[in-house]
């Protein structure tokens, strides 16, 4: 590649929002981003919130002559909605689900049942090999009291912790998807740190769309104008993010988003603005090191800030264990009392049962209830307290690594 | 290295069965195994089945001297059991928790409990960087009728992407654990055959202990006689593999395994026998093609035998959520049925109850119960059925790379 002239790729990145029977205009959209795909001819087009594998199936149809290699990755109760359509053939696929992903009672926000996860794809371009990461972090529901931080926390560090101990084979990393956060966030930084990975909006050549590279803007019609009220210019949460390992050097020449409506149509893509990145990669004149990127001595306080946030969210657990497990014990405390008196009305040692049988049925009905209920969740914190312990300990040894490598420096 | 004598590694793995109120003698054994261990001054010690953080702690106490690091993989509701004592300082650790392991209802069972997962730790010894993964898999309760035989076969295929994705910055892959497979089962062929590991018991130059090696032997008294009745020597389970990449090559000088007690003493270390390897490692007078071993024709028989049994799966999955689904809409419609019951006579249109209000309450009580449980273990099961599906789909794109490389050859 050294006489021949850089590889240039063209990178789609879009959340779909396509969720059947909720999202409005599903079939509309999914219709018009197969067309753009079709017409547009890019490389690699990652997409997520894809939950319907019809629609998938769709898409794929449609797209085999322009993208004949397709991935959907398979996780949760409904999909993980990640889905990649590539030129090139894909070599090989790996799934990474994070241990946590919120809650199965928030029904109302759902994110648990999609398994949430990180989707790796091994592609040769030219002869290049990259490593594609396409994923999709929990949600953001309320940035003031965002329960969800600490969950957050620990995904951005397993798909930073993921992508350095995956991508250590490849030519250059490529990672698209919404990532949930802002990019001055603990997440964010935390991953671009751990893992040198460049953002293309802050390294682009030049840029095209929406102001300060926002991918969910108040004039996107299908957003929550309510929501996006602190944010007049929008929030930017999806991402194109690279680098080129040892031999290889990648540059952003141009990205470009939508600016609420699908160019020359009259409706959106998605509730979010597709992200299109021209990346360039060069080879190098000179390999760099093995060593990787130098550490910043920055990182040290990013991951000190993020372990915070990881302890935080490890009190609240085990805040929630110890709710769960006192309510069961209250419920069994109940039922076996309740079982002790039907029992000695029974046996003729109490003729008159002081309660009305009904009333004394409905009780045990909401005990049984409630003792299943809060055992079942109490299962579900103790795991969750253990994942946020496990990540805090892992935490803890990559600052002693850190600050050692720093020292010897 | 060149010049230098080669590094020469003893490691201890065992699965310490250390589970607490339950496993005989086991803070006998636990101290006998820090002793040992202190006594030995091995280079690494890989233990399972240490459940108990307590345990883990009394360990790390004991041997803080002889062993400064060491790590405790956390996961599951009860800790992974997994934890590594080690010589040389631990550069990172990462911990991937397999998809699929058993169910939360087989309570007698109690894998699904234990967050069943793969840690790695990258270890630099004398230079060389070890990725050292410490494992155990779903057990095997019935060889004839084995219901976990799929869910095995999975974590065993994950297991074999997770060594293959994160060991290319290695020099040294290690891996060391109860894998609950026969050496001849398909879970270990696929094992090896994807990864290029080697088996210390096939290759080493001495080998001391148990008849063909073998872990889990009648002479130990802790082991169940009823279950080696078929195998009357034993069954070999507990594996040291290993494999050296690009400029490193690896032997196995030497394979010691207990044989039914721990040496000196009158009691076992565990019910599985410790397996002692003492590796050789030489550094490569010409450095390996990073293309990797040569691709085994065998291998694609492997991986159709493997997606065989993750296709069995399924179907018992599907069924299994099929049965779950209809449970829980009998049970919604019994309780809709109940509640329209209750309504008309308390509006006064059927003023005669037809049913004694006691068993009418307690059949809701029973109709809920039902309701609730199976609808969690619907959503259980399509979770498994999305898992399986996905290992399917991974493991035709798998034999379709592989087809290529074989037909490229």
């Amino acid at each position: 590649m050294d006489t021949e002239p850089p590889l240039q790729l063209r990178i789609f990145d879009l959340n779909c929002w396509a969720i059947r029977y909720l999202s409005k205009l599903r079939q509309e959209r999914i219709g018009l981003i197969g067309d753009t795909l079709s017409q547009e001819g890019f490389d690699l087009a990652l997409l997520q919130e894809v939950w319907s594998e019809r629609d998938y199936c769709e898409l794929k149809q449609k797209l085999a002559a322009h993208y004949p290699y397709s991935h959907y990755f398979k996780s949760g109760v409904i999909g993980s909605g990640l889905c990649v359509f590539s030129k090139y053939p894909i070599l090989d696929t790996f799934l990474y689900q994070y241990s946590l992903n919120g809650y199965p009672y928030m029904l109302q926000h759902g994110d648990w049942f999609c398994g949430k996860a990180v989707g790796l794809l091994v592609i040769k371009i030219c002869g290049v090999l990259f490593h594609v990461y396409v994923t999709h972090l929990h949600a953001e529901y309320c940035r003031e009291k965002d329960a969800y931080l600490p969950h957050r926390v620990v995904q951005a560090w397993e798909l930073a912790q993921f992508i350095q101990h995956t991508a250590k084979g490849a030519d250059v990393v490529l990672l698209g998807g919404d990532l949930n956060m802002h990019p001055g966030d603990v997440g964010i930084r935390l991953l671009r740190g751990w893992t040198g990975l460049r953002d293309s909006f802050a390294d682009t050549e030049t840029f095209e769309g929406c102001e300060d590279g926002c991918t969910l803007v108040p004039a996107n019609c299908f957003t929550s104008k309510m929501d996006l009220q602190p944010f007049p210019l929008g929030i930017r949460i999806d991402y194109v993010l690279y680098k080129g390992l040892s031999h290889f050097v990648v540059k952003c020449d141009s990205l470009v988003t939508t600016t609420g409506i699908a160019p020359g149509k009259s409706i959106p893509y998605s509730d979010h603005e597709a992200v299109i990145a021209t990346l360039c990669v060069k080879r190098r004149q000179e390999a760099k090191g093995l060593g990787g990127s130098a550490v910043e001595p920055e990182l040290v306080d990013v991951v000190n800030e993020a372990r915070t946030e990881v302890r935080v969210g490890l009190h609240a657990a085990e805040r929630q264990r110890y709710t769960n497990g006192r309510m069961a014990i209250l419920a069994l405390l109940l039922l076996l009392l309740q079982a002790a008196m039907g029992l000695s009305s029974l046996v003729g040692w109490d003729s008159q049962q002081p309660f009305p049988k009904f009333s004394f049925s409905l009780l045990s009905l909401l005990a049984t209830v409630v003792l299943l209920v809060s055992a079942v969740l109490y299962v579900f914190h103790t795991i969750e307290v253990r994942m946020l312990q496990g990540t805090e300990e892992q935490m803890r040894l990559a600052l002693q690594a850190l600050q050692d490598k720093l020292g010897s420096l």
